[in-house]
């Protein structure tokens, strides 16, 4: 892949080398996010950050490291101007709004309409959401997350064993995150949900298809044992047909530190794509586990600071220039490295 | 027009001297719209957007622009936090917000609102559109366009043959584009709309008075044969009394690609102040004109970070000073520079 | 108290070294707030602007604050992307945004929770309001304002005479300023308001146990004479049970001009945390003082920049650098400096 130029529109553009040159470049950004350094690389570059649905997280996410490396963001967050209401066509909106900046990250609620935006803008766009549809940068970063966690094991993703629980058919960072796993080798999946929250069979069979054992199961405990990373999801609530529909699943998979410890294998890993949903009647994730070493739900969103850097490095073509616009840091860091 | 520190709230301030020193600035601007080149001329100054009423390319070319000088924006969307509402005057409003930035870009839905909010503000304010009053750098961006296209064939504003279709009524940008266009001479401008539709009579008499000739018709292919330049426009239809009145007129006329081939100079260049209503009952400008080179309504909105640049340089005092603050782009800039 | 790397939650964290270490930091920002200079010493670092209230002119202070240091801004305003609704503590919400920047102000409408999320922030979080509890930088640009308007006449806040009208009940500032009076010696407060909207009893208490003199009027006339500083307050009719509750006080102390002069000292200062009421109902600070040269409401709105600016700089520990980060502005200035 010729990063250049190019959109990032789908996880499926990626091939194992990409996938690795972006983790390469993500490596070397750390000193920036931690404000050991700082590069102004970007310095008068402009992101348009165009976030029709919103997304607090993901656009502050993409911001500050559009930010980190030196750059400006001018941002629209929901349907403001209702150009789109005045009847214009999303080929125009993004014919004018890309004459406005270097790139774009760009999260819309229609399947498809950040490809449809990105053939008509004259910048490089960076898929940030299009509804049920892709989450490229969430996969990257789960991904990245992965490695980084077990690197510290001496482990690379090759031969992971990884357990995804909760609504793994609504759950679209799940399903981003299975067809980056096809591109290693020998990984071991086991997916836990209720029997109608599966993940879906053309995932399970591309999984198979590429050689690894997918297991099935509606059990917690027996589906977390054994495992490198116990990827945790939410009930997606807003997607059920009603909300007495969607109780009939909630609070069904809890993981909290005593189950953990008597199930799970102590290096265990536990992710979550977050909003983890702290409500009395969900916790699929207690906060009993927020002192527990292994939770990597918080350096999971700070990757994502990481793996956005390096993706616009590259898009821009100034990964290799962001050590040489850097300096050091003379203001207060310590929350940050303490 | 002493530039340096002035307000822009009317096309009514400049004479022809001053829209020609605009468009020699805008003109040098290029090189940073087109990211040849980056200045930072405006490095630590702050363009205070103050967009009380939405419109994300408005807000979103201002801020680009001061960006592309080196410059931060601090913006405020909507009335949200509504001291307005708990009794604010303009005034107050005015003083406690204009000390918190160098300039300031203004768009509020009352006519006058802007001048009012000028008056007691103490730094330099630009109106962004006063609801159906002004909104100076839309007409000064499609005339600056008008300069651009007519370079081409080696010709001027002088002299220029023009047609402009649709609600001449109640659009705002017809309006102040005819007022520009009595500081020039010898201009042929033919005004085409339904009969309740028409140009104001006191803007088709200033044309008059100074020299111009105005022809008015009601159809389309008579009106467009033999002018230089086709400002077609779009329906206002929140300014209707009923959706229903508002559906007498959608759709009226429509410009495609058979109606240009067939009635139109094949030099004759395209403009649209934009949104374009691209539904099927509106259409005033099809879709299939898009790969028609002489459809400029993309050239239009990016001349308007132009026209934007070069009134903060001559405002803020800094035109002369543009290059001196500047360098090489080291990053991806095809799309841009194809 | 040790800046750098602290949380600003409160008024109760300072101490009279304190407060007189930001004021001094502050007069030094001066320069910059006024555009004589410009510093770029926070280049490169990130303030997280997270207003889930809003409330523009406290925003925009603080993002101008930090931008007129070098930084940038990451901005989000309302509840926008709901995580909360979707059951994510304030422990979560922390944890995930405190990775995004290097400091952050925070304006939330639950009483409490701004304490409650830097607890888990990884930077320091400065309050920028957080329901009726507190909103320290408000008190402590009042009482750099009084320190200011009383330098002119070689005075200091020890020995000050302040009177403060109006809805002393729910009026959050003058609560805070009155804490803050505490930590000087021999301050006469005259408080004027309605039986029913009279100051704490405990902030009343405070007060007399610092060694201050406290005298309660509901006499507007006899309260405002004699004294250095009148603060007049709006009436916070949203804390009213009902409008028409609220109208029994609306307009119940009014200060004009012509009673200005028939019972106020001629040096009296006049301030007002904004925004004032200016509906013919209302009116506590009538328009015809907008030429008073004691009306020091704007000067007071002015200050909150600078005393953000050194509060920025003491927790990031940058106020020692400032001036050697620093260089001449070479843009218009003349508003600001006429």
């Amino acid at each position: 892949m010729e990063f250049a130029g190019s959109h990032v529109l789908s996880v499926g553009q990626f091939e194992r080398p990409d996938v690795e040159a972006v983790f390469a470049v993500a490596d070397r950004m750390e000193p920036y996010a931690r404000r050991r350094r700082v590069t102004r690389v970007l310095e008068g570059a402009i992101l348009g950050s165009m976030f029709f649905e919103p997304s607090t997280r993901t656009r502050v996410s993409f911001g500050s490291a559009f930010n980190l490396l030196g750059g400006e963001v001018r941002e629209t967050t929901g349907f403001e101007n209702s150009a789109i209401a005045k009847g214009e066509s999303l080929y125009d909106t993004a014919r004018v709004l890309s004459g406005y900046s270097d790139v774009i990250a760009m999260r819309h609620p229609a399947e498809g309409s950040v490809a449809e935006f990105a053939s008509a803008s004259r910048v490089p766009v960076i898929n940030g959401g299009d509804g049920s549809n892709e989450h490229p940068t969430q996969a990257l970063l789960d991904l990245y997350t992965i490695r980084s966690e077990l690197a510290a094991q001496q482990r690379g993703i090759d031969g992971l064993r990884i357990a995804m629980v909760g609504d793994l058919r609504f759950g679209r960072t799940v399903h981003s995150l299975c067809r980056l796993l096809g591109l290693f080798s020998d990984v071991r999946v086991t997916l836990v949900s209720p029997v109608e929250l599966r993940m879906p069979g053309e995932i399970v069979d591309a999984l198979r298809s590429a050689g690894h054992r997918v297991v099935e199961s509606d059990a917690l405990e027996e589906g977390i044992a054994d495992v490198d990373i116990l990827y945790s999801t939410r009930l997606q609530e807003e997607r059920f047909a009603s909300p007495e529909e969607a109780a009939l699943y909630r609070g069904r998979f809890r993981l909290n530190q005593q189950v953990y410890t008597r199930h799970c294998d102590p290096n265990t890993v536990i992710m979550h794509p977050l909003p983890r949903d702290s409500r009395e009647a969900a916790r699929e994730l207690d906060e009993d586990l927020n002192d527990n070493p292994k939770l990597a739900i918080f350096r999971q969103t700070d990757n994502g600071v990481l793996v956005r850097m390096a993706l616009f490095a590259l898009i821009l073509d100034v990964a290799d220039q962001v050590d040489a616009h850097s300096r050091d840091v003379h203001w207060y860091t310590g929350g940050r490295n303490p």
